[in-house]
C-alpha cells in the first residue's frame, strides 16, 4: 500500500468532492449500431444527410398530375377537361410526359412526370374513357412534396447527443442510415463481496441474507445507459478480492462492489485496492452511504458501495450514476426535482449530509413530503418513498410545513390515487384489487392504527384503516377527538374477529392470555388496534396477577420482535418461529392454524374530507357498499357492520 | 371477399371507435424470466414473501452485542468494563452466547448471539486486552434489526402491475426470488408494403424512398414494451402480401403493415385482409392516418398504418400503442399532456379530428404551442416537435392566445435553454457547439430571417437569427419597427459575404444574376435574407430588361425549387442537380466550389427583452463577443462587425 493513498484513509470527503475524485474517468466511445438496434442510444456524432428527401418532386395526393394553367378557370358548372395520357404508380419510373392539354393519373408518393408541376385531387375530378374532367383550379407546386423540400442533401438533421426515441429513428432511415454511431455503453463489472450474502434463490444458511445490491444496481446500470456484467459473490477474503478486481478492470469500462463495509472487511478492501491500484475516496459525509471506497484499478474507476442495499443504491445514484450517464452519452435527466412542504417534523444528525427517503402526497396547498422511515438497512423503504429530500451537514430540524426539495427516483411521479395508511388488514387487499379493476391505484403503508390517525391529522394519508379500541372499551371513533382530528370522517368497515393463534392442534394448550408468560410470541407494531388490544389484555393480567406490567411481558419471549401484518404473525407460527400471536381469526382459519377468541374488532376508515370529492374515493365508498365487497368480505371470515 | 367485410369499406369511424375495434384482443400472457433480466417488465402476480428479511436479529452497527441492562449507568466518567467472550463477523453463525458481564465483538450485518439484546456503537467503546469499556448506555433493541423488521414472511412485497426498476428489483432480491412472473412481451411482426420503399443502406432507384416506418414503428414498439420482429419490405401484390400476412399473422400476436395507402394499393390490401381474415375499420376520420385499416387474421389483430412517417408514427401511438402496453403490462403513461397558449391562429380542417404536432416553449404566461408545419408527409417535423394538439371535427380556428391542451410525446418536456428560429446559418451550428460545451441546449428551427422576426413577435422564439435586407438598403434594423417588434433588442451578429455559387471551375461561365436565366438553380425558402436578396436582384435585372417579373423568374428552372439550408443548395450543385444557387462564400469555400460575390451581409440576432436575464440567454451574449467564436468565425470566412 502506498503513503499517498494511505493518508486518505478516513478522511471524509463532501459528496461533491467524491464526484469530483472521478471526473478523469469522464470519457465516452463510440460505436456503430445497426439501425433497428439504436432505440434508447445517444448519437455520438451529428447526422448530415447525404441524399434530399424526399429525392424527387412527388405527389402528396392520389389525382392527376397536371400543368397548373391547364386547369385555370376550371369550376363545377365548366370543367376543364384534359386527355388522360398515362398512370403511374408509387415507385414507377414516369415514362410519360405531361404535355398541354394532357393529364396523368398519380397515386400519392408517386415521383411527378416531366412537364406537369401541380396535382389535381382525384375528390375533384371525374373521368369518362380517355378523358378526366377538373372540377377545380390547382396553382403551380400544389399537392407536390418537392425534392429535399423535407431534408436537403448536406442538412444537419440531428446533432450530436440527441437521444433516440421513434421521432428521430424516422430522420435516421429516411435519410438512409443503416448504421447509426452512437456512444458505446460501458460495460460494468458488478462484485458483491461479503461472507453473509447468498444468491437469490439459494437456501439461506443462519447468518445470511439474499444478494440485494447486484441485482439492484445491475437495474440501475440499464437504467443509466450501461451494461450489467454479473461477477457473482466474492468472499472477503484478500486473495479472492484481488483475483475478482485484478480481472473485472481489464474488462470492464468501471468496476461496481458492494458490500464488505464493516470496519474489518473494509480495511481489507482498502488495502486490496490501494495494492492493486489507488485509493481515491474513503468514506463520504453523508448518510446513508458514509462507508464508500472510491479508486482506481487498470486505469479503471473503482466504486466500492456500501452493504446496505438503500445506502448501495443512493450511493450509487449519487456517484457511479452520473458517471454511467456521461460514458453512454445520456443526458442528465431533467425536472428531476419537485418542491413539497415537509409533512413533519424531522430530526436530523449533524456533522454529515443526510439522504431523507420521502414519500410525496398532493395536499390543497400543492405536495407533502412524509419521511419513509424503516430503520438502517431496510429494503423497503426505498419502494415505498418517491424520493429524498438533502438536509445539508449543518441542518438539525426541518420544521414541519416548511418547504423542501425533493429528487425524485422518476422522472414522473406515479401518485396513488389513494394512499392509504394504518393498520394492514386483509381487506385492504380486496379493496385494492376491486380497485385495481376500476382503473384506480392504491399505496397502502401499514404503519398501524395510530400511525393511521396521525397521517390523517397531518394531512398525509388520504384514508387511514384503523382498529383501535379506546379505554373506554370504544373502537376508532373516540379518537377522532382525543387526537385533534376535525377535517375526517369515519366510514363504518367491517368486523374481524381477534384472538390469539396458535399452531395447528394448540400442542401447548394455551386457552387464553394468562397462558402467554413463557412461551414464544410473535408481537405486532406498536400503535396497532391488535397491539393495543395485546397490551390492555396483558395489564389486566399483570393487574390481577398483581406484578408489574413491565417484568410480565419480560417473561413473554419475542414481545418486542414486531410483525407488520397479520399474516406474518401466521407464518412465524408455522414456521415454528413462534408458539402464539394475536391476530384476527380469518388468519388461523386460512393458515390452518388453531384460534383461541378474544373480542370482535371494528375496523374502520377514517378519510380526510378535501378528498371525499376525488374519483378514486367515491369508487372506495362505492366498494366498501358493494356485493362483490360483500362476498369477499365472507371468504375471509369479515362481516359488514350492522 | 366476404360481404360482411365488404359493407364497411369507405365507412369511416372515429378514433375511438377504432381503438373500440381492437378491446376483442386485450389479452396478457405471463412468463418467468430470471432476476437479472426483469429491468422495466412488469410483475404479472403479487409477490409474497417466502422468508423473512433479515432472517435473523442481526447487528446494524459495528460494535459490540451486550445485555443492554449491563450498559445501564455507563458515562464518559464512569464507563461500565464488560469482558470480551469472542468476535462475530457478518455470515457466521455465532458459537458465542453473551452471559451477563461480558460482550461481544460484532460487525454490522451480523447475527446476533444469543443473551444480547443491544449493540454498543464502536465509537461509544474503547478496548483494553480482554476487556471493552462502554462509555454510554444502550437501551434494549439499540442498533438490532429484529428478524422479518423489514420483510415479514408472507407479507405482500409488491402487486401485481408494478413496473420493475431497481427499487423494487432491491425486494425481488431481497426475498430470495430467481425468477420473476412478468407479462410476456408481445412479439410484434412488422411488414413495410409499397412499390416505392427501400430499405435504408441500399441506393435508391429513381422514384424510391427510404423506409421509415419500419425502423420507426420498431423503436415505438419496443417504447411501448413489445419486441419488433421485422418481415421486411413487400411489394403491393396480393399473394405477396396474403403469404406475409399468413406467416406473420401465425408467429406473432400483432401484425402491423405500414404503407400502400393510395387508392389502388389500399384496396388490394383490403381485399386481402377480408380474404385471409376480416375487416374491422377501414379508414379513421382523423388527420393525419385517415387511410388506416384494422383487421384480423388467424385470430390475431392487423393493423394496416398509413403510408407518411408521420401519420403512421400517429396512428400507432392512438391505436396500436395502447394495445401492446396492455398486453406487456405497461401502465398507460401519466402526465402527458400539458396546457399551453396557441403561439398563432390555426385553421383546422372541418370534418374530421386533426392531431396537430406542435412545439412548446416557455414564456412569461407559461407555455406556448407553436405549430410545426411542414408540408404533409415530412419526416422531420414530428423531430421538432414536443407533442400534438386534438382539434375536434367541428372546430375551424383555434384563435392565438387561446388554451390548447398538448399531448406530449414524451412524459418529460425537454426544454431547449434556448430556441432560435430564423436563417440557417452555419454560425449557429458553432455557437450550438459552444453552448453545449457550457452545458446549455440550443433547438434552432430553419424557417428564413422573416420567419424568424415573426416568431419573436409571438414571443416564441428567445433568439432569431436574421439577414433581411430592407428596400433602403439597411439589413435587419428596419424590420423591428416596420414589423411592429417592441419587446425585443438587435444584437449585431457578423458579416457575411452574399453572392453566386457554382460548380468548381465556374464551366458555364456565370458572371451575374443577368447569366441566370436559361440555367438550372435551386433557390432558397420564401422570407429568407438570401432569398429575398435574390428577388432585389432579380427584380433590378427585369426592370433593366423590361421583361415582367414573372416572366423572367419562368425562365429560370428550380426557382422553386426551396433548400432550407445554405450547404443543402452546395450539396446540389455539387450532385450536378443545379448550376447555380444564391448563398455566402464560406459554403463555396468550404465545398471548393466557385462563388461570384454580389454584396456583405449582416447577420444579426433578435432577442426576447423577456429571455435576457436568463443562463442561457447570457451565455449567449458572452459566446458572441468570445475569442473562441471570433477563430471559429474566420474559419468560416465570416468576420465580427466592426
Amino acid at each position: 500500500m502506498s503513503n499517498s493513498s494511505r493518508k486518505e484513509f478516513r478522511t471524509l470527503v463532501s459528496l461533491e468532492d467524491a464526484r469530483k475524485a472521478l471526473l478523469p474517468f469522464y470519457k465516452t466511445a463510440e460505436e456503430q449500431v445497426p439501425l433497428p438496434e439504436c432505440y434508447g442510444r445517444t448519437l455520438a456524432r451529428n447526422i448530415a444527410s447525404r441524399v434530399d428527401v424526399p429525392g424527387f418532386d412527388r405527389a402528396s395526393m392520389d389525382g392527376f398530375a397536371v400543368k397548373a394553367r391547364d386547369t385555370w378557370g376550371a369550376d363545377e358548372a365548366e370543367p376543364r377537361s384534359l386527355r388522360i395520357a398515362g398512370i403511374i404508380h408509387a415507385g414507377d419510373t414516369p415514362a410519360v410526359k405531361v404535355e398541354p392539354g394532357t393529364a396523368v393519373e398519380i397515386a400519392t408518393g408517386a415521383m411527378m412526370p416531366e412537364g406537369a408541376n401541380a396535382v389535381v385531387m382525384v375528390e375533384q375530378t371525374d373521368t369518362e374513357g380517355d378523358t378526366v374532367n377538373i372540377r377545380k383550379p390547382v396553382s403551380p407546386g400544389e399537392n407536390v412534396m418537392h425534392a429535399g423540400a423535407d431534408v436537403m442533401q448536406g442538412e444537419l438533421v440531428l446533432r450530436k447527443g440527441t437521444r433516440l426515441t421513434s421521432r428521430e429513428i424516422s430522420v435516421l432511415a429516411a435519410v438512409g442510415l443503416k448504421e447509426v454511431p452512437v456512444y458505446r455503453r460501458p460495460g460494468v463489472a458488478i462484485i458483491s463481496t461479503g461472507n453473509e450474502i447468498a444468491s437469490p434463490g439459494e437456501p439461506l444458511k443462519p447468518g445470511q441474507i439474499y444478494d440485494v445490491n447486484a441485482y439492484a444496481v445491475g437495474a440501475g446500470v440499464i437504467e443509466n445507459g450501461g451494461e450489467p456484467c454479473y461477477y457473482g459473490i466474492v468472499r472477503d477474503e484478500p486473495d479472492a478480492f484481488r483475483k475478482a478486481l485484478l480481472d473485472a478492470s481489464t474488462k470492464a469500462d468501471l468496476v461496481l462492489t458492494s458490500g464488505s463495509t464493516s470496519a474489518g472487511a473494509s480495511d481489507m478492501m482498502f488495502s486490496t485496492v490501494g495494492g492493486v491500484g489507488k485509493v481515491l475516496v474513503h468514506g463520504i459525509k453523508i448518510k446513508p452511504g458514509k462507508p464508500t471506497i472510491i479508486g482506481e484499478a487498470n486505469g479503471r474507476p473503482f466504486i466500492g458501495l456500501p452493504g446496505y442495499p438503500s445506502s448501495a443504491l443512493t450511493i450509487f445514484n449519487e456517484v457511479a450514476a452520473p458517471l454511467i450517464r456521461h460514458m453512454s452519452g445520456h443526458p442528465e435527466p431533467e425536472r428531476s426535482t419537485v418542491k413539497a412542504k415537509m409533512a413533519l417534523t424531522l430530526q436530523s444528525e449533524a456533522g454529515r449530509e443526510v439522504l431523507q427517503p420521502v414519500g410525496l402526497t398532493r395536499t390543497k396547498d400543492g405536495l407533502a413530503a412524509y419521511p419513509i422511515e424503516k430503520g438502517s438497512g431496510a429494503v423497503t423503504s426505498l419502494r415505498d418513498a418517491d424520493g429524498y429530500v438533502e438536509i445539508g451537514e449543518d441542518v438539525h430540524v426541518i420544521e414541519e410545513g416548511s418547504e423542501v426539495e425533493v429528487r425524485l427516483f422518476s422522472p414522473v411521479i406515479s401518485f396513488p390515487d389513494l394512499l392509504i395508511i394504518g393498520s394492514h388488514c386483509l381487506g385492504i387487499d380486496v379493496i385494492t384489487d376491486l380497485m385495481g379493476e376500476k382503473g384506480f391505484t392504491v399505496r397502502s403503508i401499514n404503519v398501524g392504527s395510530l400511525g393511521g390517525f396521525r397521517s390523517i391529522r397531518k394531512g398525509v394519508a388520504d384514508v387511514a384503516g384503523v382498529h383501535l379500541l379506546d379505554e373506554s372499551g370504544v373502537y376508532n371513533e373516540p379518537f377522532l377527538k382525543s387526537l385533534g382530528i376535525g377535517d375526517a370522517t369515519l366510514v363504518k368497515g367491517y368486523i374481524r374477529e381477534q384472538g390469539i393463534i396458535v399452531a395447528r392442534g394448540n400442542p401447548l394448550h394455551i386457552r387464553g392470555i394468562a397462558d402467554l408468560p413463557g412461551k414464544r410470541i410473535v408481537n405486532r407494531t406498536k400503535g396497532s388496534g391488535t397491539r393495543t388490544l395485546f397490551d390492555m389484555e396483558l395489564r389486566k393480567l399483570a393487574a390481577e396477577k398483581g406484578v408489574p406490567f413491565e417484568k410480565l411481558i419480560e417473561s413473554i419471549r419475542g414481545y418486542d420482535v414486531e410483525a407488520k401484518t397479520h399474516s406474518a404473525v401466521a407464518a412465524a407460527i408455522i414456521a415454528g418461529k413462534a408458539d402464539a400471536g394475536l391476530g384476527i381469526k380469518t388468519v388461523a382459519v386460512q393458515n390452518r392454524l388453531d384460534f383461541i377468541p378474544l373480542r370482535d374488532e371494528e375496523y374502520d376508515f377514517v378519510i380526510r374530507k378535501e378528498v371525499l370529492d376525488r374519483p378514486a374515493t367515491k369508487a372506495f365508498l362505492e366498494i366498501l357498499k358493494s356485493k362483490e365487497f360483500d362476498a369477499e368480505l365472507q371468504n375471509l371470515g369479515y362481516r359488514l357492520k350492522i
